[in-house]
């Protein structure tokens, strides 16, 4: 397969529609959209109680796409030059209101690389300080701090959906199993 | 936040693009892009070893929006109007050449709902019985039997990136310590 053409269709604030026209092995062309994404960064505020165990800045946030409120961490769309580690604080402190003095990479992973080239990077974040930022106007937002633990459980049983949030609680649970 | 309108910008095979226009609670207008899906569905198909322990029948695939191969769970994209269950069993033949006679429901996640409402159900495919179909021209896909205990290493260590083959292996994994 090879990509032969490629042009924008739609452009949006942080990203855009690009239609692909693919050569297949067979001589066949076809046409694929594709959503050109410029990354995005997901943050595990987490703040330790006094028993060794963990407390995570959850947020409850409306989803247009999906008309409804969900519980998930916090996480933003990168601006395109922007490195991400600028990108994570800014979004801490936008969507959560804390500034943090330590940043651990969890790792990486793509969300739905059947049509995006997004690239999500899971970021730990600990030592937080109150210092908030404002946010995008046509974002609602709710922060929910909640145990760690919990979060576990509500994985487990399927009250959490959201792709990011499963990957991100769950690596975050084994560092601190190996760190702490 | 309440969508007042919302147009669509482009089809494609499986999705459209359509723009939404939002009212804040401010008073303000703001057009959103959301990536509207018919869910899709993620295989996770086991064979057992003689030792107890399992194999997984995962696909390297050509990922046009990404420039590469990548080792993923067998997925698929529904019809608009079929069951989440028959696209299971056709994607299962179509990616890896198998019937399955079990489908266990493993959970249901949202891979990106910042911009795209696809819900993902994730189904262990069991008793696995040899039954092609043809599959889509424009995927280049080779079957590849890997050992479940394998591919958790591999989730560890960040070699397996794509977010829909970490959450179904995860939930498999625990599907498994519980039901077998």
């Amino acid at each position: 397969m090879k990509k032969i053409d490629s042009k924008r269709v739609w452009q949006g604030e942080s990203w855009y529609l690009q239609l692909d026209s693919l050569l297949l092995a067979n001589g066949q062309v076809v046409e694929k959209g594709a959503v050109i994404h410029p990354g995005s960064v997901v943050l595990v505020p987490i703040r330790p109680f006094s028993d060794g165990r963990y407390e995570v800045l959850m947020i409850k946030q409306y989803r247009h796409v999906l008309d409804q409120t969900i519980l998930e961490l916090p996480a933003g769309t990168r601006e395109w030059d922007e490195p991400f580690l600028d990108c994570a604080q800014r979004e801490l402190q936008e969507e959560v209101g804390y500034r943090a003095e330590q940043f651990d990479l969890l790792g990486e992973v793509w969300p739905a690389p059947g049509f995006t080239n997004e690239l999500m990077k899971i970021y730990l974040a600990q030592s937080l300080h109150h210092d908030p930022l404002v946010g995008d106007v046509d974002e609602e937002i709710e922060v929910v701090p909640m145990p760690l633990d919990e979060l576990m459980i509500m994985i487990k049983d399927g009250r959490i959906q959201d792709a990011k949030t499963i990957i991100s609680l769950q690596k975050t649970a084994r560092f601190l199993r190996l760190n702490h």
